[in-house]
C-alpha cells in the first residue's frame, strides 16, 4: 500500500470510492444503450441476437490487458453479470407471442376426436361419465343422461391405478366392452385410460380417445407405444410434474409418431390438504399463451370434493381451456371409486346450465 | 392407578362415566344458556358480539389451571367445539350452504374500505398501483393515470421486505407520505404493506386499507397489534400456509378487536418452477363457497410474469374473488422491484377493458 | 330470555360461565382418569381396547336425554373430542414397539439377494455401479474394480427412464447381456430396472435384484406382474409418492405373491432448488422403527451431486438404513447419463475408506 | 433509438462499446485498490472487516440514483460480484474446497455462546429444555436435570408463536425471567426465542443465545434490529425457506453488524403427512461442506413425535451437524405446547447416553 493511502483517511476512500461507484454506474447504462442500439440495427438487418462469441472475445480482451489488483476469475464473473443485464433490459414489452416454434414436435391448433374438434378455437368441450365403469346397467343409465343433455364425449375408467390393492380395480375388458357398446349406440364417443401397454391393442380398439392417466405420464415406454397407434391422447398431467416434464412427455408421443394430443390438468400435489390437489390454472394460461396447444381442465380430481367443483369449472374455462372433464354417476355415494367427487345428474344438470349460460358452448 | 380402582370392575367404572357424562351435559347446556343471556344483554345495549377475545381467556385461564391428565391441546380442542356449539345454537336452521357458524369470529359479508365496498355481494374491485413507491413523480404519475380509469384502491410499498439485503428496501415514512399525499389529493384511497409493529401508528395514520404481506402472515405478534387498530386489514396468504392457518392468523385479528378483513390469495410456494408462485384458486372457491368471507387475487405475485397475468385475472373474477390486486409501474423495467411483473399503463389498459367488459364492473 | 337474566350484568353472568368452565374441566379430568382406569382393569385381563361401541352408546343416550338448548349436532362435536382426549392421554410413553402387525402383509426382517443379504440385522450392504450400462468395457472395468474392494452388488441401467425423447435411452437387451455376463464373471450380483411388462421375462432372467424406478412406483400394473416373478425386488419410493403409499405400493406386490422387497428412499420433489431431490431420512427412520422392513438410500439420485455424497451416506447408515446405493462410472464426465452424480474410481474409494472405518462393514 | 445510432454501423458501436469495457476495467481495478487501502487502514487500526452495512448502503444510493436504461435487479446482481471481487483479491489461493469468498458477508469458523462454541471443529453441542417455559418449578427440575447430565445450552420459549389465537402464548417476560434466573443459579447458558422487535431490549439482557424461528426467519425488520445486538444469534430456516434464503437471512444479521450466527435446521413443509416437518439434511450438508458455517439441527420439530427423533438426532450428527437442539419436559403428555414431540427425562437420557457413546462428546 503507497504511503499516499495510508494518509488518507478511511472516509476520503470511501468518498472515493462513491465517486467511481457513481462513474461505473454511468458506463454500465451508456455500455446498455450502446448494446441496445446494436440490437436494433441487427434487426433492421435481420441478423440473429444473441452473439456469444463476440461476448467471448471481450472477455479474453480485458483479461489480456488487465493490470489487476482484479483477479481474471472476478473479471468473468462480473461480466457475466453485465452481460446478462443487457439482454434483460432489451426484452419487448409485447404481447407474449406463441412459441410454437420453440416445441417445434408439438402441433399447435385443434385434435379431432371423432367428429368433435378440442381446441384450436373450438368451442369448449365436455367429457362427462363415472370414474369407473361398473356395470351395463350404469352406463345405460348415465350415457343416456349425457347424451340428451349434449355431451359428446364419455368418460369411464375400465383398468382402474387404485392406491390401495384392496380397492376395486375395474371391470377391465368387459368394461371396456360396455363403454364402447353403450356409447356407440348413443351416438358419442369414448375416453378411457390405459394403464399398461398389454392392453393397447385393446383399448385402441374400444376408445375414440385413449387416456394417460397421471400416474402413466412417465411411463416413458407406455407413450413411445401410444406413438404408434392412430388414436388421439389424453395427456394427463402427472400430480408432481413440472410444466416442462408434462411437455416432454408429450414430445414422447410426438417423437414416436402420434401428434394428435390434447392435454388435460388435474391438480398438482403441494402442502395443502382441504383439496386432494391444488389446481395449477396458470398452467394452462401458459400452456395457451405461450403454445396455444390443446388443454383440459379435469376439475373433479383437483378438487377431489363437489362443493367447489362448479367454480373451478368456471375460472377452468376464463383461463382459456379448451374443455372439462367432469365424473358423472347416478349415485355418488355408492361409486365404487371416487364416491367424494363424483357429481350426481342433478349437480351436473345445474353445473352445465350454469356454464351454458355464460359461455354459448361446452 | 390407585388401590380403589383395581377393586372396582369395569361396569362400576362405567356407570360412574355414565353419571359423568350426565353432568356434562348439564352444565353444557347451562354454560350455552349464560351465553345466549350474555348476548341478549349485549344486543338490547346494542354491542356486538362475538367476543372472542374473551373466549380466549377463558382458555388461557383453563390452561393454567389444568392439573391434568386432560391435555392443554384436548381442552384447546374440545372448547373450540364448546364455543361452536354456543353460537351455532344461536343461527336459525337455514339453507346456506355458508359454514358461518364453523367459524364464528370471522364476520362474513362485505368490508368498507373508505366508501369501497369489498366483497359481501359488492362487484369486485380493483387495487392497483407500483410494487413499491419511488418517488413523488412515479406517484403522481401513477395515480392520475389509475383513477382516470376508475381504479378506487391504490397501492404502493412503503417497506419492502426484499429477500436480499442489497435490494431497495422502501423509501419508509417518506414513501408513506407521498403515497397518502398523491391519492388523497386524487380522491382514492391507499393501500399499503406494514412490515413492523414499529410503523403501527404512522401507516395506520396514513393507509386506508393496512396490507400484512405473506412473509408477515406468521407474525403473530403484529397482528394482535393490528387487531387493536381502527383499520381494515388486507391480510395475504403466506405462501406456505394452508388454507386452515390463513383463517387461524385472521382469528388473531378479529380475536383481538379488529374483524374487517380482506383475505388476499397470492400463490403457493409448489415444485413448479415456471410462475413465480402457483396460483391456488381452489383456496378462494372454499373461501367463498364455505364462508363467504372477503377475499381478493394479487394476480402479479402468483404469476410473477406478464403474459399470463390477463388469464389469471379473468380466473380469478370467475372462481368468485371479490376483487383483484395488480402491480402497475409508469416503466416496468426500471422499477426498483418486481420489474418482471408490473404491467406498464399500455398493459394495464387492456386488461381492464377486457374485465370490464365481461363484468360490467371491476 | 327469563327476568332473572335480564336483571344481571354481563360481568355477572360472565362470572357464573367462568365457574362454569372451571367446573366442566373438573369434570373432563375425572371423567379421563376413570377412562384410563377401565382401560388399566381391560388390559390386566387382556381384553382389547378401544371399544367404538360403547362410544357410540354413550353418545346416543346424551342425545335422548339432552333439553337443549344445546344441539344434537354440537354434543356429537363435542363429544367426539372428549373421546379422542382420553385416548391421547394414555398413549404409553415407552419406545415404539414396531408395529408389524399393522402391515401384515410386508414381511419383516432380512431378504436375500443371491448369498447376500439384506436388511434383518444384517450389516449395510453398498450397492454400485453406473447409471447406464454403455459398454461390456466400461463394465469390465467398473466391475472389476468394484468386485475387488468387496462390492457384491451391482447396479447398472439398460431401459433408462429418460425426462427427454432426446437424450440416451439404455442398450435395453443388449445392455442387459451385457451387464449379467460381466458380474457373473467376477461372482456378483446384479441390480437393474425394469420399465416395462415387455421386458419380465429377460430381466427376470438376467437380474438377481429387479429394481422398480421412482417413476414406476405408481404403475400398479407392473407391480402385479411382479408379483408373480420369483426374484426379490428393489422399490424405489416415487418423488411425489408418501411414506403411506410407498408401502401400499409394496402391498400391490406382496398382495400379488412376492414379498421380497427391498425399500429404496431416493429423495423426494420439494421446492429446494440447490439438490435435486431432498433426501427424505425421516422415512427411513419410520420404516426401521415402526416396521423393521428392509430399506437402502441411494443417495446419488438424492443429492444429484457430488460434494455433499458422503456426508448422506455417512447419515443414512446412522439413521438405520441397510445399505447404501451409490452410482460409479469410470469416466464421470462422459457418462451417457447422470454425469453430475456419479462418482469416479477415486471418491468411491475414497467413500468405501470412510464408511469402513466407520462400521466395520457395508 | 436515436437518428445517430441508426446510421452508425454495428461496428462503429462496438468500438465505442470496447472503449467502455476498457473504462470500466480501469475504475473497477481503482476501486479495488481503494478497497483493499480501507482495509489496510483498518487493519492497523484493529477494526474488524468487512462491512456489509457499507456495502448495502452503496448500492441503495445507486438504486435511487439510476437513470436506467440498466435494471435495478442488474445493478444488484453486478454490484454482488464487484463486492465480491473486492474479498476474494485479498483471499490468498488455498486448497480448501469451502466457497467462503462466495458468502464474503457470513463469517466462517465457531461462534460463542458463553464459554460454549458451536462449530469451527468443536465438539457437537446440545441445547435442550422445554417447548415454553410454565413455571418456576418446571424450569427448577428441568435446568437440574440437564446440567447435571451436562447440557450447558437450556432453551426455553417465552413469547410463542403459536397458529391458534386460543394457545397457550406463553409466559411472557416472566418468563424470561425464570428462564434467565434458573439458568444463571445453574451456571449455563439461556436461548430463548424473540418474535418481537417490542421485547428486544428485554431478550437481549435476558437470554445468552437469541432465537429467530422459523417463521421469523422471513421477519426483515426484525432481522435488522437484531443486526445492532451484542449477542448471537440462532437463526431457524422457516419451513418454506430454500437454502438460499435461509443464507440471504443470515446476510441481515451481517449486513447489519452482527455475524455471530448460528443456523439452525429444523424440516421444511412437503407433501408427506407422517411427520410434521421433513428433515432436510442435504441443507446441513450443504451448509457445512461448501461454507462451513455454524448449523445445529432442532431434531423435535422436524420430526413432530418422539419415535424416530433418536436415529434424527444420529443422523444428523453424522451428516456433520455442530449440535442438536432437542425439546425436554418433566411430563411431556401435560406440556402446555408440544406435547407429542417433547422428550421425558428418561427418554433424553437414552438419547443422550447413545450419543455419548458414539461420538465421545456433545
Amino acid at each position: 500500500m503507497s504511503k499516499a493511502f495510508e494518509q488518507q483517511g478511511v472516509e476520503d476512500l470511501r468518498k472515493e470510492i462513491d465517486q467511481l461507484n457513481h462513474e461505473i454506474l454511468a458506463l454500465l447504462n451508456r455500455r446498455t444503450t450502446l448494446v441496445k442500439a446494436v440490437r436494433a440495427v441487427k434487426d433492421a438487418e435481420g441478423r440473429a441476437m444473441p452473439d456469444p462469441g463476440r461476448e467471448v472475445a471481450q472477455v479474453q480482451t480485458l483479461l489480456l490487458e488487465n493490470p489487476g489488483p482484479v483477479t481474471a476469475k472476478s473479471i468473468e464473473r462480473i461480466y457475466r453479470e453485465i452481460f446478462r443485464s443487457a439482454v434483460e433490459d432489451s426484452v419487448p414489452e409485447r404481447p407474449t407471442p406463441m412459441l410454437a416454434g420453440s416445441r417445434p414436435m408439438l402441433r399447435r391448433g385443434g385434435v379431432m376426436v371423432g367428429d368433435v374438434q378440442v381446441g384450436g378455437g373450438a368451442k369448449p368441450v365436455m367429457i362427462a361419465g363415472p370414474c369407473s365403469v361398473e356395470s351395463a346397467e350404469q352406463m345405460e343409465e348415465t350415457v343416456r343422461f349425457l347424451t340428451d343433455m349434449g355431451v359428446r364425449l364419455i368418460r369411464g375408467g375400465c383398468f382402474k391405478p387404485r392406491t390401495s390393492v384392496f380397492s376395486f380395480q375395474g371391470l377391465g375388458l368387459e368394461g371396456l366392452q360396455i363403454l364402447s357398446d353403450t356409447v356407440k349406440r348413443h351416438g358419442a364417443m369414448s375416453v378411457t385410460e390405459l394403464t399398461s401397454i398389454e392392453h393397447l391393442q385393446d383399448t385402441a380398439a374400444g376408445a375414440d380417445l385413449i387416456q394417460v392417466g397421471a400416474r402413466s405420464m412417465f411411463n416413458y415406454e407406455l407413450l413411445k407405444k401410444l406413438g404408434e397407434v392412430q388414436r388421439p391422447i389424453l395427456l394427463k398431467r402427472h400430480f408432481a410434474a413440472t410444466v416442462e416434464e408434462w411437455l416432454m412427455a408429450a414430445e414422447y408421443l410426438a417423437g414416436h409418431g402420434n401428434d394428435r394430443i390434447i392435454l388435460c390438468e388435474r391438480g398438482i400435489r403441494t402442502f395443502e390438504t382441504q383439496t386432494r390437489n391444488t389446481l395449477d390454472l396458470s398452467a394452462v394460461a401458459l400452456i395457451k399463451e405461450r403454445y396455444d396447444l390443446p388443454v383440459v381442465v379435469d376439475v373433479s380430481h383437483a378438487a377431489g370434493r363437489r362443493d367447489i367443483l362448479p367454480a373451478l369449472a368456471r375460472a377452468a374455462l376464463a383461463v382459456g381451456a379448451d374443455g372439462l372433464m367432469v365424473e358423472v354417476h347416478p349415485n355418488p355415494a355408492l361409486a365404487l371409486s371416487d364416491s367424494q367427487q363424483q357429481l350426481g345428474f342433478d349437480d351436473f344438470s345445474t353445473l352445465w346450465a350454469s356454464l351454458f349460460d355464460r359461455r354459448g358452448g361446452c
